[in-house]
């Protein structure tokens, strides 16, 4: 029996989703939704259907889970605690300040249903988190970094795409090698946003624009680039279609703690480093489709965090079969 | 409430325990148990109480949770279940072959005693398996990679030490960067013993010993050095002493996956660079020990391991803390 899974919205994470259950051979989908057309959807998956999300009650019995591919700014505040209700959940709704609010709205929906949902269940939020958490707890006594990319950031892309004369706009995040070596060093130094990560923006400007003005503007933006040694390199379209066309992304959470007298010092480090962001947040939220549709089995309704999953459940091997295969 | 800790067993490990306890204010120190003459035992903790083994069960009403420190080889696969019975128990057992049968003997007899135990509970096994087995979960399609060190190899060492004419000895396991860097980038290559690490031993001979026979010796063990490039270095008892005290370990787990069409490569790396084996090992048991503690009071009796572990179990924060501190 194959675990039965839904898919809400259908861009780059709604396709990432329907990539990542083609390699589990214990789902299926059962239909993507969309507020579009449905004839105009072109799932991934051959013979697919497409329904229109005002039809997805009708669907309540055939569907397991569903997995929330909206934005985070719009569509999930309201989605996730409208779906909760009805179906196992998962999102990676990933607004940091906003969780504690969302959480409470979710859970609740998800009670009076009878209903489990996972929320947050991406990389950051996400694996992320887990390891923040978990070394925290492991080491007390310590230091907390996290380093993103190199990868793209949508709202840094954005808000160049604002600025008068831009076409179209890249922008990567980038570690810096020494703060990074600093950190693994144990030496727990004190880094400005500056020290930890530089910006760099490939820029499409129109042909008659004042390509320094530009330049000026996106060096001096306040919070999004003005606390950062920024680049940025203008490129033709062709070029940034031809060289910027993926969506990389990763980064480093370290903690650098110390235990015993002398005292000892240890560095615990999770990198992810990801050809394609979506895709990868795709397969954290499939792997934890898998612990919805089980916490719902076992009666655990409700809203939950990676922090609250067993580990186990997002696996499709069986309790003994992990602790063979990789313990 | 603090939670009431035992230590049964006061080598290196139990002396980690001990700092991490420290390290964590929920939790207090109430005895070591030893099988040696407790007169004997000096505590790190001031003013701890030492108790003779025999005596274990008359502190039964006193402990919370018992962490157990014994050696894998002879000490754990008795004692872990025989504690599990009248105490909720957590150890680091890491004969990887034996877990299955360590569990279940460990399992019925905590289900017998009404008790929680969680064995394995280090970081390999322990926090490298937890990363071994979600990152598989996450990224179905792939190859796994393990590294160890640098770190010193208790085993290898003693292996050295027992060819005549050697009157002390250490060994490092060290990774191959060149193997690393091959993995990281994604190229899923096959790897060697050879390839991957290489070993470094410190020697101390006898005055009068064939110090090219030992070398020869060395680097002709069959399973512990043949098939790596082993480097053998002389040294005198004071450089080993002073150069070679420290017990450093660490490594590095890798997956390296691939999502969608394309495909896209992922890799998903967790790395430990820790000062002292012993010391962040008691650091894991210490945070499973209050995960032992929270699972027996909600009446989850029996074995688990890291894989069943809700990650929250291991910090003393709440749920909603734990949501807005690290989620």
């Amino acid at each position: 029996m194959s675990i039965r899974v839904g898919i809400c919205g259908h861009g780059n994470l709604g396709r990432g989703v329907e990539h990542a259950i083609m390699r589990c051979d214990d789902m299926e989908l059962v239909a993507i939704f969309t507020r579009r057309n449905p004839s105009q959807v072109i799932p991934v998956t051959q013979g697919a259907r497409v329904i229109h999300i005002a039809e997805v009650l009708d669907m309540k019995a055939q569907i397991d889970v569903m997995v929330l591919c909206g934005g985070s700014v719009t569509d999930l505040p309201q989605q996730t605690p409208e779906f909760a209700e009805h179906f196992n959940v998962v999102d990676s709704f990933d607004t940091h300040a906003d969780i504690p609010a969302h959480f409470e709205k979710v859970d609740a929906a998800a009670k009076r249903g009878g209903r489990s949902a996972i929320i947050s269940a991406g990389w950051d939020p996400g694996l992320f988190s887990l390891n923040r958490m978990m070394s925290n707890a492991i080491l007390p006594d310590g230091c907390d970094y996290t380093f993103w990319g190199k990868g793209l950031s949508q709202g840094h892309s954005d808000a160049i795409r604002r600025i008068p004369g831009v076409v179209d706009a890249r922008q990567y995040t980038v570690p810096i090698e020494s703060a990074l070596h600093s950190v693994r060093s144990g030496e727990n130094p004190y880094l400005t946003p500056r020290q930890k990560h530089r910006r760099e923006c490939y820029v499409v400007a129109q042909e008659d624009a004042d390509k320094e003005k530009i330049r000026q503007e996106i060096v001096n933006m306040p919070n999004y680039f003005s606390d950062y040694d920024t680049s940025v390199t203008f490129v033709t379209r062709e070029e940034l279609l031809r060289d910027h066309n993926e969506m990389p992304h990763g980064g480093f959470v370290i903690r650098s703690g110390k235990t015993g007298d002398a005292p000892n010092g240890h560095i615990i480090e999770y990198r992810l480093k990801l050809d394609s962001n979506p895709e990868f947040t795709a397969s954290v939220l499939v792997a934890y489709a898998r612990a919805a549709y089980r916490l719902n089995r076992e009666g655990e309704y409700g809203c939950r965090t990676i922090f609250d999953i067993p580990p186990a459940y997002i696996s499709p091997l069986s309790e003994a079969e992990l602790r063979e295969r990789f313990l």
